[in-house]
């Protein structure tokens, strides 16, 4: 039997403004910092000792990647970067405001562009100083695969290749494995590993900074999943992830 | 030409107790992050941008390192990790304060333990508390291999092989790479690069997170080296180190 940590990132500035942040590499907030530290507390006392780390390129996710190994006693074991654990790309919603967006295109709309399993928002056009090709940290992403929307369904296509080729041999070779991401690109891993139909994944809400359990069998089949920690606060986050997005 | 950089870390909790630390684990003070900051301001304001980096197992390299790439944004590359860059270890010596040791043995015997280039300090014994077989960050040290007590030369021995096999061709390779190491373990790879005497090497203060630039030809050889930043602060910060271990 194995288990691995997934680890969404601490409350992020964009997070608290309530923006549709994506590939935008927004920092924690000093909330999310102390939620990071809280998990490392959390995962030290309930003796988890991680073995090797998966995080995106994001600063938010590898900041709180970095807080909880400082918590653990563990900075000292690789950490594998892949944009392939990035957010979902939010095209051209990147850094707006989710209640204005809501106010101009409807709770509806948004809830479709943000939730809907196979619907992107409008891409970013060629030009749009959002759309980050050059940035060196995307260094192995030819201009042409380099995303300019993305639905659920297109980071689900694009991190189950990272899963299956990187991630699990590592889970299966023994070692204790840890993946720091995001609300969306941890969607995407429980989507496979629960198999969740297209409709149910969308109402999946992953509360920051809680580690969530997966206990797999010998072939990386479930057997259990459970968030550490208290039970209360953690139905409380997952209910503030549900309600952002409406209009306010 | 190439050109890499050399950071040793930030002031330690033990450097500003006088204590001898080797392989001790002790945190950064929050002098020793300012110094951090710094260091990344500095090197970003510069143009230096890391394709990767290395660094020791010990927490004090890993969050100077860490807090470098934080300042210059660049938190996303390959960072890889080995005991061969740790500092010197330092045998029994490791805890005591250098000032009680001084008072205890005479400046000149703690002087020859620090400095001379091939005599190492007394060694732990078995079933010392400070001798860390067992700890998973040493899980590639077999137990025979592990040091019980290092002189410098045993530190150059260490830590050349790292070098030649593993950061040299990455350097060859054209990427730009930072190490962020350690008094003793920069020293190993000064006294190679630069052909220092056995004698002059014990001499040579390596200040606190100050960038040191080397230029490389084809052969890594080095053309020049210098530290960046204001110079007079450098030479106080040399000057500094040089007078730790004296009896107070």
């Amino acid at each position: 039997m194995y288990k691995i940590v997934l680890l969404r990132h601490g409350e992020s500035v964009w997070n608290k403004e309530n923006r549709f942040t994506g590939w935008t590499d927004v920092d924690l907030t000093a909330q999310g910092l102390a939620e990071a530290q809280a998990a490392g507390q959390l995962l030290k006392q309930e003796g988890y000792a991680f073995d090797v780390a998966y995080t995106s390129v994001l600063k938010r996710a590898i900041k709180t990647l970095w807080t909880v190994l400082e918590e653990m006693d563990r900075m000292w074991i690789p950490i594998h970067h892949s944009w392939r654990l990035n957010e979902r790309h939010y095209g051209a919603l990147q850094g707006l405001n989710k209640s204005e967006t809501a106010a101009k295109y409807g709770d509806e709309q948004v809830l479709v562009w943000r939730r809907a399993y196979d619907t992107p928002p409008p891409a970013l056009e060629e030009g749009d100083e959002r759309l980050e090709i050059g940035n060196p940290r995307y260094g192995d992403l030819a201009p042409a695969q380099f995303p300019r929307t993305e639905c659920l369904k297109d980071t689900v296509d694009r991190f189950l290749p990272y899963w299956h080729e990187t991630i699990a041999p590592m889970v299966k070779s023994g070692r204790q494995v840890v993946i720091a991401a995001h609300g969306n690109s941890l969607r995407a891993l429980i989507k496979y590993l629960d198999n969740v139909s297209d409709a149910d994944i969308v109402g999946l809400n992953i509360p920051t900074a809680q580690p969530l359990v997966y206990e797999l069998d010998a072939n990386l089949k479930p057997i259990k999943s459970y968030y550490l920690g208290d039970q209360e606060a953690i139905k409380a986050a997952m209910a503030a992830v549900a309600a952002q997005g409406k209009a306010k």
